[in-house]
């Protein structure tokens, strides 16, 4: 490429990054408010996640066509690919972790004052700040692309799961004991899914911070089974 | 483009077309045999789902990458940049309808052989139906760029929300009545919404084809609320 074609990409790449650390805090704090919604019963607050989550699909989509014009506008080599997949990649696991935070918000509608037993609200609040910390160092990694820092939240993804099989279990047993509790719990068994899901996602970001730094794909030493 | 150019980038698009329509396929078996396995208690019909979802995700990556290749290569205008863009958002969607497989299969498997209530049995089977008609028919839909194809599956999403909302509502009922069957009537609850968001991915896919068709995106007429 010619020096001004090269500067006027690297201008492009950045333009990129910083919608995708945009919509990354953007998703972040949606899964928080989400959450927040559901534990408080504030449903004038899951209403505004619900209503937000169209800002995020709207950055997925302009992310998507300004990736798409820079690589067609600059006729990018390998690295600079690298980076253009791994963007692609990375907006579409945050717009996936808005759909979740949507989800969350609509259930913190659908279950009402009676959100369910203590002990298992304050599991899915704990599994939740794990996810969250996941979240927010990845976009770090991203943005620093920082391969160290990816491989840890990749690792962390084990503690994730077993929190979350932890409290699928005492949901289970809880409605076992009390049907009356049912509805909530089941609401409460949905939004613990999707926090695990918020963290397979993060997870997946990891692997795509790696592969944009070391041009290589992590699967070989993926921390969980099929 | 020169002549040759244009040739040679239609043969891509040609091919790319061709690894969708052959992931679209194994999307859509992999659901119905996930479906099957949990049904009829075949576990190792449900390993088999769960092993194949590499395929679809080596098939993703393989589409992505030959994506951005054609358009670095050939620095297309914009109605092909928009078949590009159409693709990757395809492939995208096949990939997440995969995930929902092997979630059902890995289900399908701890469930065991109580596989819940036998009417929910049956509505999870009538609603697997309507998401796999509406699956094959946006995918032909995509291969011969039928816009009111596409548009009919879109308008069809509505069936499948109101079906998993009886099947949901019907399963509730069932675990208050015998707490017994809580944990088959849990498995077959996710495995309801997992259905019932193969059938979004169906719909998103038909908006997609949508764009690639007429260029202008579908969302003003979503048939369902936020």
């Amino acid at each position: 490429m010619a020096e001004h074609t090269i500067k006027a990409f690297d201008a492009e790449l950045h333009e990129i990054e910083h919608s995708i650390m945009e919509m990354g805090r953007l998703a972040a704090s949606q899964v928080e408010d989400a959450l927040a919604a559901l534990t408080r019963h504030e449903p004038g607050l899951a209403r505004a996640v619900i209503a937000a989550d169209v800002d995020i699909d709207r950055l997925q989509r302009e992310i998507e066509e300004k990736s798409v014009l820079a690589i067609a506008r600059r006729q990018p080599m390998a690295v600079d690919l690298r980076e253009i997949i791994g963007a692609l990649r990375i907006v579409n696991g945050l717009e996936r972790i808005g759909d979740y935070a949507k989800n969350i918000g609509k259930r913190a509608i659908a279950t009402g004052p009676n959100t369910g037993p203590a002990a298992a609200v304050r599991g899915l609040q704990d599994m939740s700040h794990l996810v969250l910390t996941a979240l927010r160092q990845v976009l770090d990694a991203y943005q620093h692309r920082d391969s160290a820092l990816a491989l840890a939240v990749w690792r962390g993804d084990q503690a994730i799961d077993a929190a979350h099989d932890a409290l699928f279990r005492q949901l289970l047993s809880h409605m076992m004991q009390e049907p009356a509790a049912i509805p909530a719990c089941t609401q409460l068994l949905f939004c613990a899914k999707n926090i695990e899901r918020v963290g397979d996602h993060a997870t997946n970001i990891a692997e795509t911070v790696c592969y944009m730094v070391q041009g290589v794909p992590l699967d070989s030493e993926r921390p969980k089974g099929i």
